[in-house]
């Protein structure tokens, strides 16, 4: 297993690795829900993790075991989804950010693997918690820290379990991507809408659809929205290789300032 | 007072007013806080307040009484700032969502005057009465939604009581507006961050600030960042246009769909 | 607009003016309810905004933006009706509470214009603010602060839309109120029971009517209580003023106290 | 004991009880705090269980076991009181009478012996239960259902540890009432204030105090308010079989309507 | 009524009463529940209080009045019984712990006539309580602190309204036990599950069972869970003289501990 | 990665194999904390997750991704612990266990690797869930589903990170098992108080130590408790086996139960 793990460690050596990490933790966190036909359920987590441990390897900060589950009602739709409510996702962040500061890991890095959605409770919680404990948190997420990779390898827009995630996931776990169930299901044009953060038009901003909505959509398209065809493990590398290095970048960063 | 405002009516007109609405309601939700020296603590929930009336006049949507507090934490360290708990305001405005939809307001424009900050808060609340009423509910941020005619108009970047904010003023409640203390605080360059949704690189995603920053910011600044002496009232009222027009835009969209 | 409201000031005008007030603030709480078919909705948030207002005027108070609904869970059998639960509506208080104490606002007037209802969430507000934050709070009521001018006009009891509030509201907006479709419902004489403060004979203690209790009365009655055709414009001003003038003796008494 | 006592029953004698009663419940609910020097801390648990197994044994309603803890902040400040927050108090209240409901308890008459401090939350609790459960609670406060005998038998003022409480202390419990150390301390005029609800001026209403006051007026009051002194073990009965001859009449009253 | 019973004191005895304790309260926390047709509602309670008056007589512990309910929803499905969620005992008992450890009774003996369902929301309160106000607190429970004397009077195994329960109650309050309507309904052999401490084989942890179990249950057996013909009041003499003589012990080390 | 894991499934794979396993969901629960100075803080996850992967490969119950973080203020003065609020992880698993409800999964086997201070809220969580969603759940805990075993293998009492811990450990992860730092703590023989389930002599029930005690106990100790120097790799396997032994019969005996 990669990078700097608590669980792995004593507590003698958790106390090392805090010191040697200069108070910097790393904090993943995704979602377990529906991926279309050909992704499996954990994808979001995987995200997370995935980029998460290279980081941690690359640099030494801390690694925490990852919150499995995110926000996620409007998956409920399909099966094998989870979804806790953001108001409890809030409190129980606010938790793990109260300890880890408790022991010195005062710089927390959130890594979000589930876009748009999980973001909303993590900045309520991320703030609360800089405010009781003292803390630094910052919210790293895949969509908004790879604008400019994503535009550099020509992917199409954010949808999900699109090119994007699936390029990435196949760089990462090949063995549990399914490209022959994989169907393609083109972002549609909707006025005035869009979760991709590189929208340049003027909307409204994101709401997670009801579910009479999504059942309809689920039906259509399996559950994807994108085109998971176009997918490619090798550009997948090179938007897993530029997220690691941004994040090595921000706690390069987080270690300069000061707490 | 412009616009079909349901505090004005007896239950009688509220009746009739919301049948002849198509069962759509605007709910203007701002913040009270620091705005700099130039332009006034309400100015979010005025920008919030000017859109909705003139939609609602231009539309016959219903205008609910507005939300005046927000979440704003961060502009605690300048006098005259309210704060409310983002986790409070969630389940007022799911009461208030679940009230009006009883009375047959089932698509409601949530109209946000305070950017980035409040709309965390209002899509758990959105998604959580949307589930529990049945109803739809939309976001409408004036940030979000004139991407087109700030970069028409060749606005700065979204910072705060910036060019866009005090020209939006200078339009509706110039009275209020001193330009005379008005200074310049150009929004920085900072590594991999910007709350501005034009912003076409990577980026971190947004936290409000830690007290201690705030405080040596505000100091600096007054609690401006951008330029506000490049406001100008002409562009204001192309900016107010541009956004009721999009709110009558959406508006009629949600008329078009069922609940 | 009259009054020294806080929304209209900068941050510098806010501090001052905090400090010119003594640290009193004035905030108006109402609620948007069903109030017979002759008065509008708003009428209780105008109630508590006009005295407000006035005594801000008077006092140099700083007059805080309104909370514009209330808890009136019975009268969300007629549209229009908006209710928040109380406990949303205590930490909500709260939360406006504390950030006013952390700009010196210590010594707060919370001024309700939806009679017993509301207090009983206030008291717990207040009391939990008192603690936490070390200010003074009081809980000005119009039914309880008009005990002796009511008398001396010779009004009738209190009930819901009756003689009082609509005499009140042809003094401060005439234009909305609507006397030709006034209807008279006398007050009933319950057994053990009223909510007249004044009630000198044994009584049971006010709770919210149940919902298939107060559906009937609102069909029978349209949801007076009380007799609003005996209405007089006059006796409304007279009022008025004397809610006014309690509440600038109550500021200044206020001024006196220690925090 | 006197009552019939639900703790006493196995449940198919509670089964046959609740027939009997034609579904009215009696719930007594006190406070454990401060009252003078001679009275004991359980007074007004003591009030609110005397007159309701009176009147439980009169009329066959179901006595349930007493809620001994009420709100209380402000008697904090003297030791043996015991203050639950209102938030919890109204929860716990709306369980216990979930759970009555579901045993066909659907007439519950609330017993108060803590006069103002407790009406709030019991308010809120109540509204809540009748509107979850379909219930039908009624709130049976001593201070408001005694006017008028009050006046009848020449008392003065509602005080705390005054001459009312001490008179009925003295018919209910007089082993444990210490004349001897009973100290006048006559209830103050206070501008626009009181907590007597006889008290026919203009008022302010109730806040408990805060704690630096209530410290001050502890230190000089021994905890009492009012002339205690003036008690009257005959007068305490007379008033005490008031308050049984109420609750009997409320108790008629719920049988007659439906639920 | 025995014991140093805290509701009997003015605050000036129990000021002293406090002195002489060391510190030490006791709190009897019980349960209205089905106890089978032989057993009144409230023997859990009266099994707490009974064993509190006796240890407090004896050690001069401060007792203080009981919490008569406690979680119980599977006995929901027989008359009588009263369940407050965990949540909200949780937090009252909270209430309770700051209220004593204010004025100086910072050992609590918890006592728990509820057995294994209680015990889970008394564990978390006194955690909270004990990191909030620096008190010490234990739980003292008649299953777990009756193991030794069980097995030496040779009584069956722990159930619901079996012999143990029985033969104490007819100890304790013979008047309302029921011999001519006791059950025998003996413990199941369930593969794997017990609810006896002294269980020696492998088990499940204790959960509530389903109301669809319970109703089946209930009505076999009439609620009992156990052989209370067996039942023996001597016997139910010396497990009452154990339980007492045992929590003078847990006291005595309390006073011998620091806070 | 060994068992039917839900993350690794497409949401296709997922609802076959929520069919294939007759409904039936295992999900772990650990804890990340202190394990004296030879085991990893990770121990109690690592138990959790270890047991219910061989169950799941052995009986086709989908394996749920693990909650990877509990209940253990107690352990927080050494680091690397974190620790969730009870309450937070009750509303977190209740989620948790709603969406595995709305997928088919009914039956639940909670999986408790960190023995007596999760299960409480674990009982609180599980009882919730069965009452809102039909489900059946149950508690396996090593602890108390060892106790046949552990006397078999003459092993000594359940303590902290001693033999019994270990020895799973080193048949599990022995790469992370550090024997030569293991340092003896033997179990104190305390009066009234043990946390072995198979203790037979009178006890308090736990509670969670307080921080000063503690903090004493964590310096004398490294934080063992017992004598891990005794551990055995291969009666760690015989351990192991025995418990997915049960889970497996556990499992079995839901399969046979209607939900």
């Amino acid at each position: 297993m990669k990078g700097i793990r608590l669980e792995e460690k004593t507590w003698e050596e958790a106390a090392k690795a805090i010191e040697d990490s200069g108070g910097v933790a790393i904090l993943p966190i995704g979602s377990v829900e529906q991926h279309g036909k050909h992704l499996p359920l954990g994808t979001d987590s995987y995200v997370a993790q995935g980029i998460s441990e290279a980081a941690s390897a690359a640099t030494g900060a801390v690694l925490i075991p990852p919150m499995w589950f995110g926000w996620c009602p409007h998956h409920m739709v399909l099966p094998g989804t989870v979804t806790i409510r953001p108001e409890i996702l809030i409190e129980y962040l606010y938790d793990v950010l109260g300890s880890l500061s408790a022991h010195g890991l005062k710089k927390v890095v959130l890594v979000n693997g589930h876009r748009i959605v999980n973001i909303v409770w993590m900045q309520i919680a991320a703030q609360k918690a800089q405010e009781a404990f003292g803390i630094r948190a910052v919210i790293f997420d895949p969509a908004y820290m790879s604008k400019e990779i994503v535009s550099a390898l020509d992917f199409g827009p954010v949808g999900h379990a699109e090119e994007i995630e699936t390029s990435h996931m196949l760089h990462m776990h090949e063995h549990i991507v399914h490209m022959d169930r994989a169907i393609d299901n083109p972002v549609k044009k909707t006025e005035r809408y869009s979760v991709d953060p590189s929208y340049a038009l003027d909307t409204l901003c994101y709401v997670p659809s009801r579910k009479s909505d999504q059942e309809k959509h689920a039906k259509e398209s399996g559950g994807t929205s994108g085109s998971p065809t176009k997918a490619d493990k090798n550009k997948g590398e090179q938007y897993h290789d530029h997220l690691v290095q941004r994040m090595v970048e921000v706690i390069e960063e987080l270690r300069r300032k000061d707490v």
